[in-house]
């Protein structure tokens, strides 16, 4: 994956998605010593950044076929995001749900005029249930992560950063597949090259060994992680997206309590007046710790991406 | 009161207030069928407007006499306001807090440096207290809203959104005793003389009846209301105040009940992701209400205040 494919992904997206603004706070800089820049994608349409890659994703799909529907299985952002691009996309969409799902998010996917199928909360259940619609109603399945085209639009992502913000010496973004994180590498080093790009993860993850090694060392068959940052919680790297962060990320990565993670998230509502997800907090928590002396002290300007802040208002984690 | 005092203001004040963002979004524009835009006060240093009027008004105060320290008395931003400004300028400073005050709000004035004095909870006990203050320790008294430099400290607010906002028809802003809407009109007219500013409050205030009329018509004594916005608890305008507004400002007040406060700032958490208080609510639940249909049709562009996001994150009122 190139930043040329960023470049057709801005060319693709960038009518249908906001330039979500950036934030700073004198108390954060006073806290930290450093410049810190909070880019806000839970202000983004579905309010996560996942609309980027699922609407690339779906345009390029319809320059190649013609498509007759997209489906997508998915407890969180992605499927909100799916069919919102569906509804933009003027195309049918059916998103697997576990039972389990939050009653918010499945009124927000049906807003958008998708249809819902239930199935039971395990991995294999939803995966089944996906290739069952996929079959049946001949719908084509719209990737959460690990596909160059989702990549390339989270990728708008990075780009957007360092268009936003003047010379810029690294970016904070949490990871779970990597899709998120192996954009903003490859859209953000497209415009300077030696910007860094650091990972944030719930306790757990253990992507830093991975990355030192520059082999994958996740224990097998891949496992989901317990954690109140609920996006966050596949362990391993995708395939695609493993290769670029191996390659691009920086090796020292933050690894954050759930403690740690809700008393960021507190933080941020509390100082910035920003709504953000338990996932959105990982990044903040990061700098607000003792594991922030991990970055050199010459790496001054800092961008936080404040990933999504789709919570449900009537059961928070404190 | 001219444009003259806020662009004096501006000058005072500029460089210790931020330019907060301005917010839109397409479900907000397709629910009211006009084109709203949302300024985040709530993001402003001490999480609301205030600052700019307590800021104002200690500078002007320093131009003209040696100070010795400043105090008022306030269970609100104001007090936050003040402290925090007195901390810039290096100025002693005490707020008189009603006992009842809320812990996190206590915690924040604190912070500043500040000292805080605890009194009885009525009106009668503040003022006495807060006197006995300014008498005992030569501390100037920083009123919270009647008094020329606090409104024109607000009117930068207003000069602020009519150069953020291009062909603004209309401004919609939260009312107490009006130091924050008298100071929006006589900022944004300056730039844009038929600009609208329309007032928002709480059920029981009754301003409109007075604005029609052209004279005060609220009971004497002045009485307080009872509200979920609690920073919206002043019935009478203020003798500086109100004859700014009945000359200056629209005639249609937008009157919201607790109900449809508490829901419109549900609304603004979850889908523009920003914490704001129940005051800053007002406004929203205004154009989400049937009362929209009293600004006429070709009135399009319409700014929405949010003054301010200091809330209880341990006791929401939903």
């Amino acid at each position: 994956m190139s930043y040329e494919d960023v470049l057709l992904a801005v060319r693709r997206i960038s009518k249908c998605v906001i330039q979500t603004p950036v934030i700073t706070s004198t108390t954060v800089n006073k806290l930290t010593g450093r410049e810190i820049f909070f880019k806000c994608e839970n202000m983004q349409r579905t309010g996560s950044f996942k609309i980027r890659g699922a609407l690339n994703s779906m345009i390029s799909l319809k320059e190649s076929q013609s498509l007759r529907g997209v489906t997508t299985h998915s407890s969180g952002n992605h499927g909100i995001a799916v069919a919102y691009a569906a509804k933009l996309n003027h195309l049918p969409c059916c998103v697997v749900l576990p039972k389990t799902t939050a009653e918010f998010k499945v009124k927000e996917i049906r807003s958008s005029g998708a249809e819902v199928v239930f199935c039971e909360p395990t991995q294999l259940a939803r995966k089944e249930a996906c290739e069952k619609v996929q079959k049946e109603r001949d719908m084509v399945f719209i990737p959460p992560y690990d596909h160059l085209d989702v990549v390339a639009g989270q990728g708008t992502l990075g780009k957007e950063i360092m268009e936003q913000i003047d010379d810029l010496d690294a970016i904070i973004a949490p990871v779970s597949g990597g899709g998120l994180t192996a954009g903003i590498t490859v859209g953000a080093k497209g415009i300077k090259e030696n910007v860094k790009v650091y990972l944030a993860e719930p306790k757990g993850k253990d992507t830093e060994p991975s990355l030192r090694a520059g082999e994958r060392l996740w224990p097998n068959p891949p496992q989901s992680l317990t954690s109140v940052a609920d996006a966050l919680t596949t362990q391993q790297l995708g395939q695609v997206t493993w290769p670029i962060l191996k390659e691009l990320a920086e090796k020292e990565v933050f690894t954050m309590t759930d403690e740690q993670i809700i008393s960021a998230m507190k933080f941020t509502w509390e100082r910035l007046k920003l709504v953000i997800e338990p996932a959105a907090a990982v990044g903040v928590a990061a700098i607000l710790s003792d594991q922030l002396n991990r970055i050199p002290a010459s790496v001054k300007r800092i961008c936080i991406v404040l990933c999504g802040g789709n919570v449900d208002l009537d059961n928070l984690p404190w």
